[in-house]
């Protein structure tokens, strides 16, 4: 990371004071927010919210301030808002459409690695465009949760001082608008994508030389999530692997990967700095909080940690880990 | 680990003399010594020495005394022994017998995780019956490669005192002959196996309750190989998990499995005692000798490393999965 160009302070402002260097965030993450209907060998959940934007917002604030982005139908209620609400995450940015919030339905078998989706309404998010509200226009950390590059790009020009921007995208855009994503790749810091992904938008199977490929189209550092097998962060101060926290039972995989990205950038925005070491601190944060994300359905074991959890295992994950010289 | 029976000493013997407390091994190997024909994108090797027993040995001997136990054929000449030799292991349990070696043809496409066996010539080592030459009795340290669990047990129940007991195994014995595996299994410390064989045996896919499962038929230790995933630890003092080491390229996968094993066997029988520290470390020089093996065909790159190229990978290792509390 190390940006040269830092934020200029306005000292003139008042909606957004010039925050102290100690001051966490904020992190603006945008994505959607959806009802999405599960079901896995553990059981079935109906119509819970879930979305990226929610992963994302709800794991980012055991860090950090957090701003979300994203477009609502009239069938979300106040029962759904009061859970950002009460994670104290900013919800200027969601945007209230006429028609039905954006729905997924999806199965997971066997091993759960990968989720069947039964079917996909889009809704409301099929008109989504996002405009960041004025108060958001201070924010200094990004994540571009998974929608159209375009839109992606759209929202990345609206921040132009942000000092760390993270974007995650998806197999549906790496084949359907290649040229749309390299323009957005180019002007952001972290990609945060899977090794299928990864393998896809480099066209190399070797992932060492799949994220070579992958950092000469912009982003400086690279995340490659491995679901069960962990995570490899590529920056330009080398590798690193963290593996995944074995589990005794998985009983939701949904929202595993955007919880990673929410707590990796939510600690970034806490730290203040991307040094290799904060990096690697984040990329076991990130897998921290997808480890708990798995353990019940939707976004519910997220909605009750305590810090005192995330350190200890946190701590866990340091004990799995660590060998002598 | 923390046998309470410790080996007896013969001051009479003369073959084999007390060893000092700093005298490593020796370790003992059995399995099969074979002619490989490989097939892989990066080319194509005929009849080269390998068989597990060739990847046991010459992996561990960077570490300890190696002795091996296997049968050859008359096909097998002086320009192949001297591998071993120039090695210093010892080939006094080599049997030679009438008849063509062991023969095997594989090939690897793709990503290379899995080899696909294009035939297998059993020859020689279908009358194989592992009794060990008495120059080999007081072997402290045995491994138990991948061959039928009733041999397996044979080898073992000829080393009564050994202070520690490996075995691996395969789809092939866990199926067709669970009773015998089982009868092994009962009698061993540290059995090593891949993720597939693992939920195979146990009958059950999460891979924590699985290693519960495993340890309870006998093997105090379980180590569970997952290819380019690294590999996991199960003791009775908690998991460890180990990445693989990322490569630019891999031209062989052949006998990263028995690499691992003659890597993580070796350091033990060199360290003489089986604390948590020292599995860690035993499984981090497993990983790091699995790595060389893969980097060219059959044997080669094993058999011209250095110690230092050794020490830089481990470190390697150690840099690639650390980070601050």
């Amino acid at each position: 990371m190390k940006k040269p160009k830092s934020k200029v302070q306005n000292p003139k402002s008042k909606t957004s004071p010039a925050p102290s260097p100690k001051s966490p965030g904020p992190l603006l993450v945008v994505g959607a927010v959806a009802f999405d209907s599960i079901r896995t060998p553990y059981g079935v959940a109906e119509n819970v919210l879930g979305g990226a934007a929610s992963y994302l917002a709800v794991t980012a604030s055991w860090f950090a301030p957090v701003r979300v982005v994203a477009v609502i139908g009239d069938d979300l209620g106040e029962e759904h808002l009061r859970v950002f609400e009460e994670r104290g995450i900013d919800t200027a940015g969601l945007v209230r459409a006429k028609g039905k919030t954006f729905r997924w339905s999806g199965e997971y078998t066997g091993d759960m690695n990968e989720a069947h989706t039964l079917d996909t309404q889009l809704n409301v998010f099929e008109q989504f465009s996002p405009t960041l509200p004025a108060c958001y226009l201070d924010t200094e950390y990004l994540f571009l949760g998974n929608i159209d590059p375009t839109l992606q790009l759209h929202v990345r020009r609206q921040l132009p001082r942000a000092r760390l921007v993270g974007l995650d995208s998806m197999n549906y855009w790496i084949k359907g608008t290649p040229e749309g994503l390299k323009k957005a790749l180019a002007e952001i810091d972290i990609l945060v994508i899977n090794e299928t992904e990864a393998r896809m938008l480099s066209g190399i199977t070797n992932l060492k030389k799949a994220a070579e490929a992958i950092r000469k189209l912009g982003p400086r550092t690279l995340v490659i999530k491995r679901g069960e097998h962990g995570v490899l962060l590529f920056s330009e101060d080398g590798n690193f692997s963290a593996p995944a926290f074995p589990l005794d039972e998985v009983h939701d995989p949904t929202g595993a990967g955007d919880s990673f990205a929410g707590g990796f950038m939510g600690y970034l925005a806490k730290a203040g700095e991307f040094s290799d070491g904060q990096l690697r601190r984040a990329v076991i944060y990130g897998s921290v909080m997808a480890s708990f994300a798995v353990e019940e359905f939707g976004l519910s074991r997220l909605l009750r940690l305590t810090p005192k959890d995330i350190e200890t295992r946190y701590r866990e994950f340091k004990r799995l880990t660590q060998f002598d010289e």
